[in-house]
């Protein structure tokens, strides 16, 4: 069980850059990285104003001289002392992952990116390779992945609960961009909506890798050997799609599916994955975390509870409060922070074995997302046939 | 409010063929069709051991001289009685609906069928020109669609409470056949799964045209324009599928999804359906028919609850019983039954002008799942492409 | 599993009082009773005026010659035939049960009846003793008592399952009378609400005594032991409780709580029953009734469905339709009449061994309903003391 | 919408007493209390082992020479610094909260005290009486209180949203200590089912109390007439009762009821309330927090989420994250301990206004809870009758 306790010899000195004032995305970074004592919030680059950067730096307890305009000064400024920064956070705006990860990496420093971290498969090749090569640590925040009960279906699935893994169905499909007034109304949605920003795809690259990730981390077993995509803009002033519906073929003969939307009227997140096995499936849901169906053909539904003895030790170990409590997404968040700590406590040791067997969301599922993306955009683009992945 | 009272001048005399004893469809047809006084089952041929047919005929109250070996008898027979059949109904096994249904609408019956009528288009396109030319009514029992909320549904979309459509989702996957098993200890099952009693298709055949038609009942402007299916066995001794994702475009823009499965380990029906507007959704799943969500974008989520004063009077007319109790699979056959008195009644009045706007499962349904069947088999043995409608 | 064929030699030849045209629950009497071929409809007083109960009974299928304009009339003409009536249902307002069942039983007519079968414990033995006298059966309405997963919790009950019963947590509390316009529109509300037409007690006797049977089925060993009853008119113009809440203590030390309310705002039926048993508990919903929780402690929380191989024989076997498709209420009162057929027809044979262990809601389970209210009454009336059994 | 951001000018120091390594209670209360930089831990009595508290202290960053044996040494030398604590939060066991919680108030100290603060009703008035002299703040955990949908819910009936009120049904019913194998193996719950340490009442004063405020909160108006309480203790070995039945008069005329057990086999948390007026109910479920069930009679049921727009201002500004993203009891907790920061930083500026507006759980809902659990064990000790609240 978790109790807020540091797990590592000292604290990892952590900067941020983006996320500042009235961000809640900075909020939960800077709320799931603090809960264990693991990082000591050093530095930032809380936003461009180094005014505005400086008042909310010092509102959060942060030394105004280690508040910097950018993030080059900040690399090069933190690499002098002796006490500098060992960690980043990037939670900018898409268009800008890459370049800052890449002159994080550079500068030795280990990275925490919010998704996607680049655009296009090269470069997120060339970021893993970079990782590699520095022998760092490169977590994705795929925020949903840190929830106890996705620990518990990855355990179900390889103690073979469910038997040969046949189906994998996803979505994440909320509402409340089902008009255009989403974006007249609202920057940040505005950008999302923007190619030069966000990309080539808005919905699948948003919210669809989450749930691959889902997939990926509960069935790592699985290889997707070919994909369809059809996606579609229903509003039609949108460049980028807002809707769509993904098929895929995995090596060995499992199928899926992924539909995402931004237009699924009414609905909150919608976000669910079904894994379908010969002999049981489980199902999730992700906003009502706490609970995983469990289904074995010929007996009565199962629902598993989070915080129960009978889930498994992997699963268990993860509580941070009693069952029969509901834990929510900054749990989920923290539990990932508390994963990238280790590992970069493991790296810092170099106890490269360790971290050979380590489950984080690392820089390789990172790349993996941006393949799907790229290889969802490009079937759809050529009038939705198949595309060996 | 529908209270058992007779609807029509005079019963309608009717058979049966098929439906015999330890049959639960039988079972379900005579259930609803006497539900209301509107048919009386007059003869049959409810096996084909004339001993049994007669035991089977008397137990359940029909005169034994009007238990016959097979409908050619019957047909010939009854045609020469004052008070000869008007109706029959065929739940036969698949492959001699086509043959049976010829027969009866040369004879001059109306025919209600289980689906499939045929197992090819164009016999499904001559059964319902056959029906056309002897202006005789040829109900499908297509009966998920005689619930009440399917009802609601519909008068929703009609009346724009969803916004122009964008999305129909649908799937129908239970697990009871997530084994060989299922087949080798289970006659009903064996034929389902054998192309020679079935057609080309088991579960898009078998339980997709199924929801498919709850689709066009709600949502009747959509037409299909284009699909793709891809479909697997994935028990291996199978010649047929036992799961298929399909996507659907239809005209003007909308798409679609239909998961059906037989090897969705754990679920029972797994029968849903959602349509997406672009102001609000509704969905609904048969195991739970008494409900319907209806979600509006930027509002609560609402529960409709069958019974209730709030509904739309189309779907409040077919009440067999106060709201909060629950109705169940066979109010929705009694419905649809009732609609085939009233529109045989109607043809016996030669009203045609009433039954252009009158709604039932027609021939004509039936004839669309034949195509909907024939374009997914299509699809899927040309590699999954996109076929045309 | 039940297919509507007759389980009895002959068909009951059974006549109704009350329940006419645009009566809902005349209607369910007669779908369920004629459901299984175990009874014909051959007699009636559907309503006072003769013109409009022939109407009626024509509309049916009633010999008109067989329709009366009074029960002392049916009674006499009908015993003066050799095919006259062996079987009454009472379905007209509860201050003439007690006089009709009197005079049937006396005439040696079975009998079933809508709760209450009276309003005193004196006149409900006098009942139950002439019953016995006669050997006949009567039967009491307790509708929701035949759904099969009140029979499968039954059997997991005597099997052990939740092991000792400690507690029973029952309510039924809809909320559609939650203002005084309930009844001031609508006939049917305003005779329940009438002390004159309805007895001591509106709500604790209307449905209370429905889930206090539900709870006597479920664990038939409790005796309650004392119990105390608080209630309330909300509605300010009412004589009758609107509202009350019901503390059982039961010998050997178990114990429980009812609350009834037609003021319960926004809710369905809201009739739930929970078994709290010191290993398990069993929870059951009426407006979801093919689902049964199971909950084990320790263990995740079970569903059961209505239709599931794993329930026990007992409940199978009440099967009208394959699992996964929904029952509804129809089915389970067709179950009980059922039930009355199968003892009618013993009571017939004189096979009165069958009878002692035949399970179907009788006239001492009518009597124990009776008590039931009056001594809640008694509890309420005397300032809300405790009152022994 | 809350972002971590400290909203008081300075944070304030604090400390612990009790909550050491291993203590989930602990742990709450910290990252509660920390989550929003508007609490420093300065120090601490995290356990009696001198030895053990620096260590532990020293591991989530407090200065060991502030890790005290005791609290009456901590606030003797705290008292003598120019930064001494300003505050503490009390998280030992029971009944050490009377002393602990006078001395401290006695020291001019804010306090944050699990409940129950003490267990006699003159304890509870002194402790109220000495925090309103001192003009201090008294805060007490009633931890499910904090949560978004509390506001809301309580907001919606000062609003008038539901009507009059008439009924308050609660239930805390749990089932882990089904058995005496639940304190055998657990020190834990051996101390709560020891009088000597949990005072008269095991389940009533354990998790009926927090039932209770949730009804005080949403309901401020109800003020309790008299009560009435049957309890048991199904496990034999037991002092102290682990299920009982609350029964609640209020004045005006609305009647309540209150379900508590720990015996419940199978249920997770089971905290439940429902509030029903003369137009509408609404009942939250702790276990899925994020939800409101809001149910108009005669409109369709509705489903409230967390951060959605629809809600009142009262509630969203409570947000940390957004919408359709699941918050979980920390957030509760989160919020409360912001409330408390609040409420100090008025007092200490004297804003004595301010603060007889500003809603937390504060001592005089601790005193209420007190009386809750005499007038209880009063009513069922003398046989479960009526008590005058």
């Amino acid at each position: 069980m978790i109790n807020g306790e540091s797990i590592i010899n000292h604290p990892i000195r952590w900067a941020m850059i983006g996320g500042g004032k009235d961000s809640f995305i900075g909020y939960i970074h800077r709320s799931s990285a603090l809960r264990d004592c693991s990082f000591n919030l050093s530095a930032g680059v809380f936003t461009r104003d180094i005014k505005k950067c400086r008042d909310f730096g010092v509102s959060i307890g942060v030394d105004p001289q280690r508040c910097y305009p950018d993030y080059k000064t900040m690399f090069a400024e933190e690499s002098k002392r002796s006490d500098g920064i060992e960690a980043i956070t990037i939670a900018t705006p898409n268009n800008t992952h890459y370049e800052i990860s890449k002159a994080a990496l550079e500068a030795g420093l280990h990275v925490i990116c919010e998704k996607p971290l680049c655009f296009k498969t090269e470069e997120a090749e060339e970021l893993a390779a970079l990782t590699r090569e520095k022998k760092l640590i490169y977590g994705v925040t795929y925020g949903y992945s840190g929830f106890q009960m996705i620990q518990q279906a990855r355990k179900m699935v390889a103690s073979g609960d469910l038997g040969k893994i046949r189906l994998v169905n996803m979505q994440f499909a909320y509402g409340s961009f089902n008009t255009g007034s989403a974006e007249a109304s609202n920057n940040f949605v505005k950008w999302r909506m923007d190619p030069a920003v966000s990309g080539p795809s808005f919905i699948i690259a948003d919210v669809g890798t989450h749930t691959l990730f889902l997939s990926e981390t509960i069935v790592p077993q699985l290889e997707i050997e070919k994909l369809l995509c059809v996606k579609q803009s229903f509003v039609e002033t949108r460049q980028l799609e807002d809707n769509a519906y993904v098929l895929l073929q995995y090596k060995g003969g499992a199928a899926g599916m992924l539909w995402v939307s931004a237009v699924n009227s009414g609905s909150g997140h919608g976000q669910k994955i079904r894994i379908v096995g010969e002999k049981a499936s489980i199902e999730w849901w992700d906003e009502h975390p706490n609970q995983l169906r469990y289904e074995i053909e010929g007996e009565p539904q199962r629902i598993l509870d989070r915080g129960s003895k009978y889930l498994y030790p992997e699963a268990v170990e993860e509580d941070r409060i009693a069952g029969g409590h509901p834990e929510g997404l900054f749990e989920s968040w923290s539990n990932l922070y508390r994963r990238y700590a280790v590992a970069i406590d493991a790296a810092a040791r170099k106890d490269y074995e360790f971290l050979k067997n380590y489950w984080y969301p690392d820089v390789n599922a990172g790349a993996r997302g941006i393949q799907f993306v790229n290889t969802c955009v490009k079937s759809a683009d050529a009038g939705s046939i198949w595309v060996d992945y």
